[in-house]
């Protein structure tokens, strides 16, 4: 019997819900969370009052929230994790004991959300220590949330300015639509299962490198160029051998991401720019004028990975913890998706078309 | 902009890809692993056979896999978890540590599902035990998985009947098409992520009670008939009161559940077949006798809970320890699908429907 239903292998371009936290529209390089543009809340915004915003569609610019405890059974969690443990795997696994720990049950909650998204950080800055033999500090409560895992992951007070770029890298990274990771979220707080559960399971689909990605590839190109006086020579030997220049081009967006250009603006209006954004701006717009030049009818235009590496470079993240990193920003896109979901479920559950063998008899 | 794609909420009946590992016919009653009949995949097989089939394509009714070992860390890990925790939430960090340990990456692998699958029970095995203030059994290499986890759970051999008993329904629950839980595990394959997070995020999601169900219901619902002569007036009375009864009825299955089936042959086929199974098959035929009468245009069969209760009861399980034993069986089909989604992999990504504010100034 053929199977007739509608066949759809990846599902890309099928709708496979409805929500109200973000249009992701790439063909105008436009990004909003609930209709505030990006630049808008990189501008006059902060991570905390951008998570509020996506759990509540309430807009408190003082909105504050810093990192939170850690429970002592997760704490020794960490602590028995290996140190050659990647970042990815041991941020899954402490979100897990988190909801091991807290006992965490379906419907999800703003302050579940508000909980979890403010835990992480803290275990990840733990778990960063820890491996380095050197003991965890205690969160800051007066600190805001980005500037506190600074402080958790070094053990200082970061200056503003950098402070203010990650928290930049932060609010860019919280919310993009159904990518795998948010789908992923919604498929298990689909089933009435916890947040913590569906936040766990992200943290597994980000680790993917087609979904996550590879920031720290940006980092290696702009440490190949060294300096400003080599970087177009070098662009140019490299669009020759027809290598894949890191941080342009995009899945979605034909346009200029707008998530760089908020990144990029951050960067430009500090007062000291750190070298390293120096070098990144300045090499973005001869990357931008050697493509156009070289594919006119192609639309490489500068993606978030760009300017994302140096940033997470510039506030002296190991690379390896650039795609946990990324993880700690999304959570409030993760947890404002589960509470979207279970507002008005509906088990998420296709179908598979069968090709294996008819049926037969086992072999005597 | 109206958004003129296909919506499709929930996916219900969209295909979203291929899979030769089973077919579930719910119109006929009909269950094939690889176009084996599930009914003679428990006559004939074990559950390491039944695994090494989805994982080869090779049927080999001698293939062995006992427990597996729990790495060191691991260990320490389940020992700092609290004893209140939900068994799912302690399998769930469980398998996550585990992949932290052994650094498991992409693309996944016939060694790492058997390494893993293995693993698992003795895991489950070792928190049941810690939280009981017990510690945990070594896992003996000479006996079968199944056994080998009544082994490290009870600390003695079980007889041979009930060990059965439980390998039959580690069978039938071990594949089952695109469920929720094996949809997520393909969702995170599909990022190129590896295969602990998957499964990690498959017992996340089975976690859900619109998953994973309530197979300590049927039981709860045998003890209040207490014996057979009380059955009928029983089950009538709850009828009367338009309850459900457990254990009848399933969302794909229109006619009787061959789950349920085989494992009901099982039963039968023990040469000394304990109280709590000769009370299910009685309490059964009346059950369905009664709902023919009540509902005659109405498919409620029986399904595979109905059986699976009494077995993971008869076997001396507790009730909280159901669904992760569930998921311990779905092992090979999460690791079965992984292995399948990256053999031809493309990435698992639908899109949303955008239905929030429209584009707006943030207040001043």
């Amino acid at each position: 019997m053929p199977d007739d239903r509608p066949y759809s292998p990846g599902l890309e371009g099928v709708l496979a819900g409805e929500t109200s936290l973000s249009l992701v529209d790439g063909a105008n390089g436009r990004l909003t969370y609930r209709g505030y543009r990006i630049g808008d809340l990189v501008e006059r915004g902060t991570y905390p009052a951008v998570a509020n915003l996506l759990w509540t569609d309430d807009w408190d610019p003082g909105a504050h929230l810093s990192t939170g405890p850690i429970p002592d059974p997760v704490m020794a969690i960490l602590r028995g994790l290996p140190a050659t443990a990647r970042p990815m795997d041991a941020l899954r696994t402490a979100v897990s004991a988190w909801g091991a720990a807290q006992g965490t049950s379906y419907p999800p909650t703003v302050e579940q959300a508000r909980a979890l998204t403010a835990f992480s950080p803290s275990a990840l800055a733990a778990f960063a220590r820890l491996r380095e033999g050197r003991e965890p500090v205690e969160p800051d409560p007066s600190l805001d949330l980005v500037q506190g895992f600074l402080y958790q992951l070094k053990g200082t007070r970061s200056d503003a300015a950098t402070a203010r770029a990650l928290d930049a890298y932060f609010i860019v990274g919280a919310e993009h639509g159904f990518n795998a990771s948010t789908f992923t979220a919604r498929v298990v707080t689909s089933t009435n299962s916890d947040l913590a559960s569906a936040v766990a399971a992200a943290i597994g689909t980000m680790k993917g490198p087609l979904h996550g990605g590879a920031p720290s590839e940006v980092v290696d190109q702009l440490a190949r160029m060294g300096s400003v006086d080599r970087a177009e020579a070098w662009l140019r030997d490299a669009l020759d051998r027809h290598e894949r220049l890191m941080g342009f081009g995009h899945r979605v967006y034909r346009a200029y991401d707008p998530r760089a250009a908020a990144l990029r603006k951050v960067a430009e209006g500090m007062e000291h720019p750190p070298d390293w954004l120096e070098l990144a701006t300045q090499v973005e717009d001869m990357a931008l004028r050697l493509l156009a030049e070289r594919h006119p009818d192609r639309p490489l235009k500068t993606n978030v990975e760009y300017y994302a590496a140096p940033v997470l470079m510039g506030v002296g993240l190991a690379p390896d913890l650039f795609p946990a990193t990324f993880s700690l920003a999304r959570h409030a896109g993760w947890t404002a998706h589960a509470l979207e979901q279970a507002a008005s479920n509906r088990l998420i559950r296709p179908d598979v078309r069968y090709v294996g063998p008819p049926e037969r008899d086992l072999p005597r």
